[in-house]
């Protein structure tokens, strides 16, 4: 049965797998330290153009968004993020786990407000006993959103100076990152994202790899003995390849960007589809999520040929559902949901 | 140039790439709910002989180190293992991150001695202080160790018994355990481990798969909402499918077992070659693992040839080199290590 | 200067000091274990009209948040609060420390609404993604709130009732229970406390104790090896003593509730003071802390002859106050501060 | 029954309570932000002949280690203690609990040996794989010992060194600091403490006050937002005058040290009288606890009529048995000791 409720229900671009099996009895070095590794942060680095980034290969998401954030944390901090992001509501309390609070602000289909931002740091600094309270550490925000949509650049840009007026970082978690640039809807290139930000990931796992997502650290800003603390968060892969391989293979001949375009122009077709249906939509996203809201009885039957995420409750007779392309959705996934929607 | 320094220098076994080449474009939900989990699941409980096991796939040693410890452990207990154990030494500190402390033993050529954690534990109780100390909530070994040793059945049962006088289990790291059963010198069935532990895992890293070890719960004693706890570990792996896929191909027609067997023919091949050429063993393994003392001029040599794991200094002119065999070693490698050694 | 900030700016009531000086040269076990404080707890026992109640002496109110949350709760469990509650706000994120989620949910004057509570857990439990969100382990409640108001008895039953359908505790912080249990405008008494919750705390350190709260747990349910992680906390106290005669002082002849009832009676006479002078209210407070909205320039003279506690700017030209009262208040500074507000 | 089991049971100096009384009535701010201590760390600043020194107040040993070594380490790092120290054996895991690890080398009556702590250090770096490792981060020495011991001032001279040659910090474990320095058998003094240390303890809790440990920082070293670390522990008191006003007492007309010395006579005078009736010391301790090898039988007797310490079984008919004398200890109290020893 075709699904489209996630972008992460296929396995690799085939081109990795390829790769896979050409290096597979190659002798290389653990934890990382093999040439693909070093390789494929050379063209990460390239396509950020930011040459004096450090790339650094985790295997999740969650994973990730834990390390990155307890190690660049001081232990006083918290992290600041929309309510529906992520890190506050489906990692299961990893942050906390590390000892950190998420300091959550409102979100708007996924987004931060910059001036909400600002009054809310503002305000921590003026209570008169914030020495008893969670100081704002970081500024975590997903480009794309749980919600698929995107900021302007010009957003990004006024969060990060709002961040670095406090002298704190702004991550940006990008485990669909290559849907966020390649949308037709967006003025945000991967070079801005690695200027702007002070750390990144581009996601892996969602965009056409078995695993694996790149950190971006582009300020000279890796915490000393990172490696170590990646061990001891558990999050070290002992065959580094895995991930070196991959990435090396997205980022050459731009093929990252390339799959990223086809689950778009997926995305669009299948907003075509779903208009013409008549369909409503929940969230105007402009990524590879799509959002629509959709009769009961209607969604029963359409389960019974494809599918889809049940998102959350609309009304008693409504739901919101996610339709999500990706890497590997075809025209004739498409046509054959057209056909049963 | 040939790499004997450890056994996970090359990729996987060819069928695990084959199969995932295969199922790469199958329709799979994630985190672990696809019929491969299940698949694999079931065979390694057929294998283990304990078909009310729960068996839960995760990606990496020290995390299935951590993520078992500390979701096993209650807030007021440690885990009691050999000075030398992995989770003592090698992991950066994983476990007391998770907040809890390794209890150290002594260790003999990596393993415990029974009567020593008997007197240990035992001691423990006897001290009128014990409530102000950390308790000794569970029994860690590696098996084979971390020097390729291997415990007899007896030994085992033993330390087991211990384990349950206090009501504490018996966890068995099995980063390597099919080097383990596969030897020629062991009467240990993978049946023994199950039914003698109460929580062991199957390595797959070190074992002829890319990532990837099976944590087995052998007495219906997996923790409630241990799926959480992984995820907030930022253990859990989206694309659950590659460690399903990876573990349901190496349990089927018992590859596990026959790539293992493989290993430690080559690693008698190669004690052969040793005692030939008059080297010294450090300690005698009977598994994949082999530590000889070598003179420092005449490493420098072969160092320019092969590349083997420097483990200790001996004395001011001799050094412990660890060589290492594993799935994917062949004759031809060790004929060609033979001629420079 | 006369301060009126809060309710822990003097010592404490007389009749502790005689007491901790008459019994100073006595010879007593540490850590809890002399007879002052199982005196104590029976007196608190009988207090309480909970003769299986397990009572434990701590030293501050933070620490006690964080002893009885972290220890109640599973690994894959945070604790529900108001989103004012001070465990969410003033604790420097003490509880994520101990690697727990605090849930926020709105805040009514520093109360919770048990709808809002029932919807909130509701929700999570039909959310389809919930092994992956932080689980309801407990509710936290304030009594009086950090706003001073305070449940009702039909509010904490219901609380209590939706507790205990999903089978988690009702936590009571009872940072200011004297002064909540003596206001002239309640219907809970210190035994319906007991009945009603699972585990909560008398404050000492704000009604009349150098330091000390004293946690009851009402269900036979204090964790196994409490007293183990609370020394892992750094919560134990050598001396115990201090805690145990403080408390059992505070139990005799009724001085805890006769000393928070005098706070109360001095916060009505405030009361009348502030209407007479046609201050406005900001919150209809029944308990020692009161919230008033003051002109800003009012203010700075005030400032000069007393000291008031500036709790939140309210608009541009006023302010809001806290003026508490508390065990140590006379009727002498009330009319000073009548004099010049 | 008069007690010589520790030196903390009894009360307080009755300087102390005096004092307490006297200032019971008086506003003071909270949270260590009033006059005495503030007064009291200039006493103490004065008293280490380091003007540039931090002085922070916190109740307890176990928590005050917690802090300190928890706030000061890095992520990656753990503490370096005597295998006997208390931090590795009699606080619960407080320091894993706080996510970092304790690194145990031998202990010599309680000391470490400064060579073997060199090597230790030299061989983590010379380890080919110690970033997978748990980094030595600082030096834990407790001065007195566990066991009644001290280093020279030359010994701590050394620790230092090694210490500083890696950049990292020498804590000094000063819960018994006054018995140390008023020792009959030291060339060290507070001001040595507090130029070779990094940061060390004056202890409270056990030279005659209620509770409270004075931390001092020397060289301008406290962790920035020190003060919300400690809240997040869940360490800090309210009514911080209770700490200030203790140390402000014991640090006027030095009476810290006048009743240390009074002790030390005590324990001079008790080694005499145990000397006298041939016991057979089990440590030789020049400070306030003495341990003594006593035979099962007359022990039996003995803990009719006083209260000491089981320490430990030394053999199958003898005990190691602890009697310690305080700043309370009289003479009259060691007559009748000798009376039924």
């Amino acid at each position: 049965m075709y699904s489209f409720e996630c972008d992460y229900n296929t396995g690799a671009h085939p081109e990795i797998l390829k790769r896979l099996t050409e290096l597979n009895m190659e002798f290389m070095p653990g934890y990382g330290n093999d040439e693909y590794c070093a390789s494929a942060a050379e063209k990460i680095k390239a396509a950020c153009e930011c040459p004096e980034a450090q790339v650094y290969f985790l295997v999740g998401g969650t994973q990730t968004n834990q390390v990155v954030i307890s190690t660049m944390l001081h232990d006083y901090e918290g992290v600041v993020a929309a309510a529906t992001g992520h890190v506050n509501v489906h990692e299961a309390g990893a942050i906390e786990f590390s000892g950190h609070k998420v300091l959550a602000i409102p979100s708007h289909e996924g987004k931060i407000n910059v001036d909400e931002l600002k009054v809310f740091i503002a305000d921590f600094y003026n209570d008169g006993s914030y020495e008893h309270m969670v100081f704002p550490g970081m500024v975590y925000i997903s480009h794309p959103t749980e919600y698929g949509t995107l900021y302007t650049k010009s957003e990004l840009e006024s969060i990060a100076d709002v961040c670095h007026s406090y002298d704190i970082p702004l991550f940006i978690d990008g485990a669909r990152l290559g849907y966020g640039l390649q949308s037709f809807d967006t003025d945000v290139t991967l070079a801005d994202i690695a200027r702007i930000s002070d750390v990144f990931y581009i996601g892996g796992t969602k965009v056409g790899a078995l695993c694996g997502e790149a950190v971006v650290f582009t300020k000279n800003n890796m915490p000393k003995h990172f490696n170590t603390m990646v061990k001891q968060h558990g999050a070290m892969l002992a065959k580094g390849r895995l991930l070196g391989i991959q990435f090396d293979t997205l980022f050459t001949n731009d093929l990252y960007m390339k799959i990223s375009r086809h689950a778009i122009e997926m995305a669009e077709k299948l907003k075509g589809i779903l208009k013409e249906k008549g369909y409503k939509f929940f969230i105007n996203s402009p990524t590879n999520q799509q959002f629509i809201i959709i009769d009961n009885e209607k969604l029963k039957e359409l389960e019974k040929k494809v599918r889809v995420e049940v998102w959350e409750k609309y009304d008693d007779t409504h739901t919101v559902i996610r339709i999500a392309t990706s890497w590997s959705t075809t025209e004739e996934q498409l046509e054959y949901l057209g056909s049963v929607l």
